[in-house]
């Protein structure tokens, strides 16, 4: 490859918004060496995580280039929000089928959007010819011993989501330009194409629930498989009230079945899913009243696995729980 | 994919050799939640560093994948010895078309021997069904402002090279079949495939150079490319005398102008490159009866670019200068 082709890809990624998308001190050296150099604050754990995403597994063949950019990072930074963990910096491996001047400008301005809203720097990576791919690995940073893993839920514990469940399967829907419920108005087109190209990693809820959650993860393979995720880390059983999951008005406008397969089994909701103890009850209230969407949807208990209850009492699950990728060895 | 051959990939890559590899309190928080937690010790940053591996790009299509294996997480580890820094943990982003047991077997046996070699451990990544990516993320430490960087070379400093330079070259000749030289003999050969498909990351030297160094990397797109690197960050001019180059004795079979080639533009050789202030030359031979293979190859001087010498004078070098893939964020 010709050396202007280097300078032009550089050109898109070496930029302010993505280097200093962050006030932050914590980039002692950003790109431009044989790695970066972070220095984590006083007192802090760094907390790490990888994802790849290749078109056709993790998002549809046709898409927008800059909500590529956008999604890639959103959904790399909710594993830091599933953490409690507050973002520092990121890493780009992307394979390109070839330089393509519109994309790369597009992509990179969605993922520059994202840094931004996600205050997150960009401090190294690559860029190699080969088929669509991409790594991102985050970092972030939390106190030591606050990290909010997911292995803590105890019996007698409440289990609450921090927002609505099954938009991102209906967004994908949507995106994929399937039949769509005539009761959905554009606005509610809108809002859930929003909620799969722009999800919003619940970083600020994952900082208060520091300390407090016994549990926690993000919801990503769906809700079931996710509770199960729990579930086993934690050695308890968890019970979920299928009536009192959160559904947004937009997904209302589906059949009530297909609401429900979506809230169970959809996954890319990246919402938080958590274990509180009884007594942080009083939490929910103050964190609702501060816009967090909190909704208690079931109880921790001794035993395994997860129960679901459709309004005949709780059973246990069989069968296939959610959306599974090949496997994560974060998960 | 079916629950079981999530089951079969975890077993592949959830082992003692890669999870504790190294005996590194640096942990907190392995495989298995939303993110791995690290925990610096006191006083050090963190340093970072991402690479992508692809067939036909990084390494030949047709290879070992347990050599695959160990040359992925080498090559990886190798920018930490460029930055003077200690292995602490790295994650696998693994895109793989199907699931092969006797491939995923192999590879993961190379990762996890490469992983006690550097004392690295394994602390999280995914795997996705895709054409075959290797993404690496490497992290390990240095005290404070001991990273050895690009930028500190300064006039009069020594030019100096950790070990031979076009063996990577040269060993990619030997894997790949190609005509060899009548006077290579079949030791030579093995050294030559060794040396491309388990280089050795220079750590040990990296750690003698932290504060010693002005200015160092790792030679991987080749040595008048990374002297580039050089001489640009630092804002000087590098003379490179080539009678000084060290070859091995299986390069040395070659033709002199086919060993030349390779050790100005081979790549891939994983030695440091390193500048040193002229009153650090005692420290030299010290460094040399510890092992450590160094040689003075040049010097640096005020101006810029990269000037060789191949007998006739110091000259600036027009045309292409090494190896260049894609483009690598981290150059």
């Amino acid at each position: 490859m010709a050396l202007d082709e280097f300078a032009l890809i550089g050109r898109y990624f070496r930029t302010a918004q993505l280097e200093r998308a962050a006030d932050s001190a914590a980039v002692a050296l950003g790109i431009g060496d044989d790695a970066a150099v972070l220095q984590p604050g006083a007192g802090q754990q760094l907390v790490i995580s990888t994802d790849s995403l290749l078109a056709g597994v993790h998002f549809p063949e046709q898409y927008p280039p800059a909500e590529l950019g956008y999604r890639a990072l959103a959904v790399a930074v909710s594993d830091l929000a599933a953490m409690a963990a507050t973002p520092l910096a990121f890493t780009l491996a992307l394979s390109l089928p070839q330089v393509d001047e519109p994309w790369l400008q597009a992509f990179s301005r969605g993922l520059a959007v994202a840094a931004r809203d996600f205050s997150i720097n960009l401090i190294g990576g690559d860029t190699t010819r080969g088929p669509l791919n991409l790594g991102v690995t985050v970092l972030g940073q939390v106190a030591r011993g606050q990290a909010m893993r997911r292995d803590g839920a105890r019996g007698s514990d409440l289990l609450c989501v921090g927002g609505p469940l099954g938009d991102g399967a209906a967004g994908l829907a949507v995106v994929q330009g399937s039949d769509l419920p005539p009761g959905l108005s554009l606005a509610g087109q809108d809002y859930l194409q929003q909620r799969f190209w722009r999800p919003q990693p619940q970083l600020a809820l994952g900082q208060l629930l520091r300390g407090v959650a016994t549990a926690g993860l993000d919801v990503s393979d769906g809700l079931l498989a996710d509770a199960e995720h729990i579930a086993q880390a934690s050695g308890v059983a968890l019970h979920i009230d299928a009536a009192r999951l959160p559904c947004s008005e937009a997904l209302g406008s589906w059949p009530e079945l297909q609401q429900l397969e979506w809230m169970l089994r959809g996954g890319d909701d990246y919402v938080l899913l958590f274990t509180l103890p009884a007594a942080a009850k009083p939490h929910i209230s103050q964190w609702r009243a501060a816009g967090h969407a909190i909704t208690i949807i079931g109880s921790v208990h001794a035993g395994s696995g997860v129960l679901l209850d459709v309004g005949k009492g709780y059973a246990p699950l069989t069968g296939e729980r959610g959306y599974q990728h090949f496997r994560s060895l974060d998960d």
